[in-house]
């Protein structure tokens, strides 16, 4: 497959650009992480959400340690070509790593941040040591 | 109200922070814009969505030229506390600045990004010169 469409992507000054991963069907937000142009090819060649990792510094298949993988419905980009949008589905049902089903639990409450979601998965439970 | 929550925020380099805006009711992502401090505080002080223009450098209140305002119904924050989301109200329906509901009308299909929304306004009925 050609790889044209990569070279329309605005990559920031790191190579990078943000993608967000939104629930197919339900429409939930379920997180937003970083991808160079490695780990966007390589998303859409393995049909699943593949990040770059900033604070390890390399590919991060989602879900190879957890096994939530998500697996790629559809991709969009923004206006800008600086802004990746998936719809995926989540196995599992669990996207964060703290064993939530999404990594936006916390709502502003008054002045203070709330967790208004539940640990479905204790983490211990989900990742090896 | 104090801003404790603000000292929480993990914000990048530049002393932003991604801001996703999702349509409430439709659940339809419309937006990914920045966010400083200042820009965070204004928009739940003043109940709408204020981003920091990078390409202006200035605050960004949404809708301020275009009556395309953001009502905040919620805001949340990921796990990591370095991405905000938001629910907001789309006055007009018309999020992007190309006169599109939202911003992500670039789907990728067959190696090309295809656009695969309309334009419901014309940018230059919605824009003053």
């Amino acid at each position: 497959m050609n790889t044209n469409w990569l070279d329309e992507i605005k990559w920031d000054k790191d190579g990078l650009v943000p993608a967000i991963a939104q629930e197919t069907g339900t429409g939930k937000m379920l997180m937003m992480a970083w991808m160079n142009r490695e780990a966007l090819e390589l998303t859409v060649k393995e049909n699943r959400a593949i990040y770059w990792s900033r604070s390890r510094n390399k590919l991060w298949r989602k879900g190879e340690e957890s096994g939530h993988v998500q697996t790629l419905k559809s991709i969009r980009l923004d206006c800008d070509n600086d802004v990746i949008l998936m719809e995926v589905e989540q196995l599992g049902g669990i996207a964060c790593h703290t064993g939530r089903h999404n990594c936006f639990f916390k709502e502003l409450q008054d002045g203070q941040w709330v967790e208004v979601a539940t640990v479905i998965k204790d983490p211990d439970d989900i990742y090896s040591k």
